[in-house]
């Protein structure tokens, strides 16, 4: 087991430096004094280098092969297939294309915070024509060397496993009925009138009822921390996991469940398996498994009726000096459920987020594998944003096509992550209320039976089985989007 | 110059990952959470061992050499002369000794928390003496190097310039007037009863008045922060700077001075040379031009009867509830120059000080020296706390030779600076008396004149010049303890 082991005491090296990294990171965006970012960015780029460094040794290809003929189990076998898998991502491309991807990617982005305020996609579109050529020359490598499609490589950076044919699949058929689905709500909500949380609701309650709930999610304050940043994040180590989120004076509503989405990422860190601490068999399976867990707290559990009946008593305690009527289980539901055809995905709800995923999917598949220009993406966007959400789009790029940053570096293939996550959490749920009486154990305020299957079921698991057998050894098969449609159905219609 | 530039890009580098060092190590003391501190601990070692293979880079001696045949300016002498200096520090010791003497200190130290509690010295003197004999021999291998006393080399990492003859002769120069001195200013105190703080000064106002202050003596908050950690301290980076305190809710007076106390060690270093920034001709001079500026910063100004008159009326508009009469400038300035023999060094004030560090620089000098022996010492420690100070310590090893944090990892010579930089204060105070007139710009609270002296012939000094030429070239003159001597007759007779 000579070079198994020193396989593993590489990778567990390499990690601790990315643990530092990582809460680096999360100084940078929650503590640092902004006069230091120059200076900060250059210890950041020769940490990063560092990491880079390590993980290139020439020497890991060999051991690997040498530890395939020592290992035994079948967890062996895991480690060794994630070891292997994180190597091949991070060398299959060569030093001189990831360092002009990155410098595009942070040419695009830089300049997209002022030009997509302008709406000038003109001027975007010339740094983004780069960054979509680089990613296209990634994708075709990266596809040659996995026998797959450009596009289908990329995805598998994201979401190991899942294919293009899938993906058509599964969301052809939300195409089919998420539009009849979001107009019949739209007619139901309209008779449903709400009030809107208004007044001030001050930070340091909203950050009291944050730690609370957070306390009731379970989430481990002796291995981690909630704080401020602008963009709200889920970082940090699994020993030691940072959230974030932002407080708006005016709103709660917005505040209080991201901080319930981000304690989900960070259970799913902190539950990961400790045996395997610093190896890629340790690590969370994939973007879309962990969206899955953000979901499944976010819109499983905290949207939820019985929850809701939770917030509400426990926000009008808090914010006492507000007067308004708007802390009622009802109100509170209404809020937390309504739902809004409009531009922008990170604004979206649960019904209507889909089709932003689909479009976007849609998009970047077909850019990758070439079949569109970048310069047709403005056309495009609207024609879908037409079919999907009957809204245009037209010279709407700031709302349109320029809304999101995930494009500006070339993060192509991880849109999909979010509505994977979505229908993961909802088979999750289907299947935990066929063994556990979820509904009560919400209304008791009870919910260490439903943390237990998750820790069992997802976050043990870590990277040791790939994620179709995470789903079907947790659900008895494999992803399924009608849970999805019929969470929907059932807390919508 | 290829060799010079390839060495100062050497030292770039390891000062990068040295910025990310104190970072993380601010991290730990302020926000991490106490459940992760096994992980990160494993996470710093890494980052420590790389930073020791960085430094111990066999191709730096022959960089060195050939460097300074391609010098020409005496800035680049000084730049090579502290590289080599840097460089000798750290290479002088086997790995073997120095993880020797890292492990028994973390040991030592580690015991030392609870022994000191319960005053056990026998257990205590079972580790410090394996500390002790790695410590000697450490000083034993730097003197042959430095051709100099073992005690001599062990003072030259923290005062480099300074020697056992010169300290010898300021340490008698005090010791000949500071009994009396002491006795005198306790006679004339016996009649000056003073109001002490009672009630209740919550933290939110002292971190206002904290912050409020630390504006007044032009901290850099775009470069700094302010925060909360146990032991208080000055960490972070030149561009960006970490000072934390500890609040009493029951008593603004240690906070507040103490905040004082690190604003003078953060200004010199957000003041350090840009130029060369990650070298270490830009890094601080010495530990003890370090502790002048923080004294300059607390003593010289933050007590000056002017000052106090500033911080009054600051403190009663602050703690308005607080009815008490105690924020007259009269009594502030009492509480603040009170003078009372004690056992506990950092509980001193600035008159009895002294004593406490001579007293421990005779110690460790003949420990070094193998003059004495650990067994000595609580005997020693009662014989001179009695003629310094006249209070015994006979058995009481927790308030005697137990009490400082110190000895327990071996960082013998390390005491004398807080004593020098209390004389360079004085020093420099009386200096720019001379030039400035000090009185009127802190009643008119317009500092700028001062620090626009300390940038000048401090901070931007960084360690371009020997110690005694800072000192020379400051004050015309090599470190003088009569302008120390004058400092305290004039503020307590
Ligand atoms: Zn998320
Ligand atoms: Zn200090």
């Amino acid at each position: 087991m000579k070079n198994y082991f020193k396989l593993k005491s590489i990778y567990k090296k390499i990690s601790k430096f990315k643990n530092i990294e990582a809460i680096m990171h999360w100084d940078q965006a929650t503590m640092m004094p902004s006069g230091s970012s120059e200076a900060r960015a250059e210890d950041m780029a020769e940490l990063s280098l560092h990491i880079h460094q390590l993980s290139k040794n020439p020497i890991i290809p060999e051991l690997i092969d040498l530890a395939y003929n020592e290992i035994s189990t079948s967890e062996e076998q895991s480690c060794l297939n994630e070891i292997k898998r994180s190597w091949s991502n991070s060398n299959i491309l060569t030093d001189d294309l990831v360092q002009a991807k990155a410098l595009a990617g942070a040419k695009c982005e830089h300049a997209w915070r002022t030009q997509r305020e302008e709406n000038d996609w003109i001027s975007f579109s010339q740094n983004f024509k780069t960054v979509v050529e680089l990613s296209q020359e990634e994708a075709q490598i990266r596809a040659e060397a996995l026998q797959t499609t450009p596009y289908n490589a990329m995805l598998n950076l994201y979401e190991p496993g899942m294919s293009t044919n899938e993906l058509d699949n599964i969301f052809n058929n939300i195409k089919c009925w998420l539009p009849n689905l979001i107009n019949q709500v739209q007619q139901k909500q309209q008779n449903e009138p709400y009030i809107k949380p208004e007044g001030t609701f001050p930070i340091k309650q909203q950050k009291e009822m944050g730690l609370k709930v957070m306390k009731t999610l379970g989430f481990d304050f002796n291995s981690g921390r909630l704080d401020i940043s602008l963009h709200p994040f889920c970082g940090g180590t699994s020993q030691d996991i940072r959230i974030t989120t932002r407080y708006d004076e005016n709103d709660f509503i917005q505040s209080l469940m991201g901080i319930i989405h981000e304690t989900g990422h960070a259970r799913y860190e902190q539950g990961l398996p400790q045996k395997y601490r610093g190896l890629p068999a340790g690590q969370a399976r994939s973007m879309g498994i962990h969206e899955s867990q953000s979901l499944f707290f976010e819109m499983q559990i905290g949207r939820s009726s019985e929850f809701i009946s939770y917030l509400a008593p426990l926000a009008q305690n808090i914010f006492k000096q507000n007067k308004q009527k708007i802390f009622t289980k009802d109100n509170l539901k209404k809020i937390y459920t309504r739902v809004q055809p409009d531009y922008i995905r990170v604004d979206a709800d649960e019904v209507t987020y889909p089709a932003h995923i689909i479009l976007r999917y849609e998009i970047e598949k077909d850019l990758m594998n070439k079949k569109v220009s970048y310069k047709d993406i403005p056309e495009i966007w609207d024609l879908k944003m037409k079919k999907y959400l009957n809204l245009s789009t037209k010279g709407n790029y700031k709302n349109g096509c320029m809304q999101d940053i995930h494009w500006t570096d070339g993060s192509f293939g991880y849109f999909p992550s979010y509505t994977l996550g979505a229908m993961y959490a909802a088979q999750f749920m289907a299947t935990i209320k066929n063994q556990i009486d979820v509904n009560e154990c919400l209304s008791q305020k009870n919910l260490a039976p439903i943390f237990k299957w998750l820790s069992k079921n997802i976050w043990e698991k870590g990277s040791l089985l790939e994620t179709n057998d995470v789903i079907m050894q947790a659900t008895n098969e494999s992803l399924n989007p009608q849970y999805f449609k019929e969470h929907l159905e059932s807390r919508y219609l």
